[in-house]
């Protein structure tokens, strides 16, 4: 087998954003570092191949339902709409949101092929049937695919008397949520508007 | 047990250089990619505790002696003398140094109580008595520890009629070896100027 640091190096190279010398950087500090750590860090990838998707709002997570969704201080009856798992840490991080998520697992782009059907839209109708949210805010990028989502959702759950809101595009036009400072993300939330 | 995606943002935001921004984008990239590619950076973190000192030139290896000191292609005449492991790998990297390598593990510095007892110097003056090498180069970095250092094995070694030389002050002074970049590294190595 291999030198376990040229290994380690050449995996962590492969990351992205980590060139070859922050690989070596990072390896020779994992080398002089606690063997609990290491154990723990290696185990916490090692363990990724256990996670897999919560069946009510198609977050990643190692039980089921996620611990948003079996939560008893949530306020299950306001469902924010993400495009991806990610999404959710970045609002989590707020510690203002207190309803639960639901994840798209993508965005609609017609020029990528990505249509309806290969979202967790029906799982998304099907959920505001039975549960009966009194709110939805939609909280996807606003891109050219996050719009045309949104706009689709909007009509898909017209029906509703619910109010259906969008964060205020406080967010840079063009730019991606996952990127977006705390304050900037804090205040769009709060100042999310009506669409619906 | 934690949510392993929690446990893998937690550690991961933890290492130099990363926050919980790049550890989150970290983690979920490595949920989305090849279980492979998981397993052999979990296994390389695990196996780092394998690691152990070569007993010829100090640096860190899973076998004894290391790939560098057993090679039959580099030129066991040559030692060049490193403060720490992961300059060697800055010095592989340029693919022009033939010799092989002895690890000090630090640079003497009365401020922080480091003397030479504390440093791999009796095994260098041993392996240099047994091998009778041709050269040793002095790649230590350009700060008063370092220069503090070559200076002292200078004299140790002023017995020996073999040339000594240090890396060239192309390097800027005050710097890290292990930030320069090759380019710089390279000629510095070039142009390393015998001092004994």
């Amino acid at each position: 087998m291999a030198n376990p640091i040229n290994e380690l190096i050449e995996h962590l190279s492969r990351l992205p954003g980590i060139g070859e010398r922050t690989a070596t950087r990072l390896a020779f500090h994992l080398m002089r570092s606690n063997p609990v750590f290491r154990e723990g860090l290696s185990s916490a990838i090692a363990r990724l191949s256990e996670v897999h998707l919560c069946t009510v709002c198609s977050t990643v997570t190692d039980r089921d339902p996620c611990a948003i969704c079996t939560s008893h201080v949530r306020k299950h009856e306001v469902i924010c709409v993400v495009e991806k798992p990610s999404d959710i840490y970045s609002i989590e991080r707020l510690h203002s949101y207190q309803g639960v998520y639901h994840v798209l697992h993508g965005l609609l782009s017609p020029l990528e092929g990505i249509a309806p059907g290969d979202l967790r839209i029906a799982q998304l109708q099907k959920r505001i049937q039975e549960e009966a949210p009194k709110e939805v805010i939609l909280a996807l990028s606003p891109t050219l695919e996050g719009d045309a989502t949104s706009a689709f959702l909007v009509k898909q759950l017209s029906a509703y008397s619910f109010p259906i809101s969008r964060l205020a595009s406080g967010l840079a036009i063009g730019s991606n949520l996952e990127f977006a400072d705390q304050i900037t993300l804090g205040k769009a939330f709060e100042a999310r508007t009506r669409v619906g």
